[in-house]
């Protein structure tokens, strides 16, 4: 009496311990059998996300379109399965009950939200200027917020700052091995249906989405072309991607708040070296247009950093044309005031 | 290496095969064994769909919300949990691979993407004045379509009629047991993490799938209070069910364009009888601001149906205050000019 999909899952992971595990991986920091392992701390909420072709999108970007949705969860993005498996494997390693993470909004929230669920501490490090909606958000869970003036990097500092003062844990989005295999569960999940996808399209920030699914397919699906999708108002993970090195920038201007950090990680960029295949950089106007088309084709509200996939495909369109793409819709948290005004411009 | 939610499904279903179907149940056309058959017919893109607590949405509301997602699939709607089973029994007990349906769209949908993955030619009758975008997708899914002059109620006349002279399969929604059982696999969801939910709140049209939930709430627990809901201006089966007997209305004057009917069927109000507890009836009004409420909270696009849950929490607070109420959001097939202008009234 068991369901399909649970038997499609049971053969999928079992075949995966005898043998893909053993597949040959990019040498990176991040493994098959941890990102595995990480599945089995990600509570229900955030596993299994649905995965749909969305017919009226593809036929307009003229190529095949599989969402994955991580915003149908009570935090509205996928960061959720990052801090699941950080708060499992820091209450088998340590006896701190008490962390800080500097976020422009989606890790803190997943954060706050692990935290209540895990009875730990949370305290989240803002810039003075991050998505209000989101603020209130991780308040209402429970987590004390500290907003700082700055950007997003003035609020890194600072919940380092807490770190070391304070003997406190500090969750480092991407840094934070964690939370790129957290967010690598997302690759599973793409590929246990065993149907061909030609493209992911991943949103590229800090990089742990990026890297954590990047490796999943590079490992089990080589000939899916990986592609990192940075806004050209923040641009400095590409920039260092292209020049094999690490380039910061001096600020950030984009509307895609979940994704504007200025100074990335030599750890993670090594990881992304090993498992990108492309890295566009794409216009705010293509962020706006792709928003509108998820909104138009498929009913999703989403936040800009989740509309970079359609924008690289309307950017690019004939690299896509007649291929089986999938992208990754990263998050919700947009103040709804501001996605009308965007719906209409 | 199984992950938890599958574990927690095997152990339900088995848990259930061995005692819960000799539960006692209502008695009704539904059966719980065959709502547990029916699952295994239903393809994967529209089962374990999402289920999440709305803690924003349920601040505003006075409860706690848990959303049972049914619209991110590729036809955006849940109906499809029926056609499939419609499809799969069909496929075992007749040659024909004709089949047409009457549907103010979401019906139509799903049959024709049923018929699409199944071989069997569509034809979906529908209203002259029936959602156009609806409509459009309908006829993107390769399914005939042909509009008539006259409400739903003209188009399930004409329905019949192509049927009856020309030997084509007719599935009338709700009437056809299959949709019912199809729809009813989303309470053995809602039911199977094991936490409590008081009250279950389902838009009532033809009756699919409040009689399809409500029996599997009834059955499995019993105590929980399901509550069924229709728009002020489409009350034929709420009027029925107080009535204990068939009640028609003139017309119907509704947003709600997905439960708009007038005839009600003396089958499934037969059902409801034993399977609904409540039967709330709500102003249009309500509607407009539940759908902004799940808009603005959860950054939800939902179309008028599948925001009467909110609509009769907002009429009957008291009812609900600090009760853990799951509801079911049915369908996001609206145009999305019209959603904006409601969402700026």
């Amino acid at each position: 009496m068991l369901p399909k999909r649970e038997d499609c899952l049971m053969q999928f992971f079992n075949g995966m311990e005898e043998s893909s595990v053993q597949a040959p991986q990019p040498a990176t920091r991040l493994d098959l059998r941890r990102i595995l392992q990480a599945r089995q701390c990600v509570s229900r909420e955030f596993l299994n996300s649905p995965a749909f072709d969305c017919i009226t999108l593809g036929d307009l970007l003229g190529c095949e379109i599989v969402i994955k949705l991580e915003t149908a969860n009570p935090i509205g993005c996928f960061k959720g399965r990052g801090t699941e498996v950080v708060m499992s494997r820091l209450a088998r390693t340590q006896s701190l009950k008490v962390v800080v993470c500097a976020s422009a909004g989606n890790l803190g929230l997943a954060l706050a939200y692990s935290g209540r669920r895990h009875g730990v501490n949370v305290t989240v490090v803002a810039s003075a200027s991050a998505n209000a909606t989101k603020i209130d958000r991780i308040r209402k869970l429970g987590a004390a917020v500290e907003q700082v003036a700055g950007d997003f990097e003035a609020a890194r500092e600072r919940a380092r700052e807490i770190a070391d003062n304070n003997n406190v844990f500090l969750v480092e989005d991407s840094d934070n091995l964690d939370t790129c295999e957290g967010a690598g569960t997302i690759g599973l999940e793409l590929l246990e249906g065993g149907e061909r996808i030609d493209a992911v399209l991943l949103a590229l920030g800090g990089g742990a989405l990026a890297t954590g699914v990047g490796h999943v397919f590079k490992t089990l699906s080589p000939a899916t072309e990986v592609v990192c999708v940075q806004p050209k108002g923040a641009p400095a993970m590409a920039l260092s991607w292209r020049a094999r090195s690490i380039v910061n920038t001096e600020h950030t201007d984009t509307i895609a708040d979940g994704v504007a950090g200025r100074f990335p990680s030599p750890a993670v960029l090594a990881d992304l070296l090993a498992n990108a295949d492309h890295i566009p950089v794409v216009d705010e106007d293509s962020i706006v247009t792709g928003m509108r088309m998820l909104y138009r084709t498929a009913s999703l509200v989403v936040e800009p950093s989740a509309a970079l996939g359609v924008a690289a495909i309307l950017e690019d369109p004939l690299r896509y044309r007649g291929k089986r793409v999938a992208m990754v819709i990263c998050g919700s948290n947009v103040q709804s005031e501001q996605f009308s005004a965007w719906m209409q411009e």
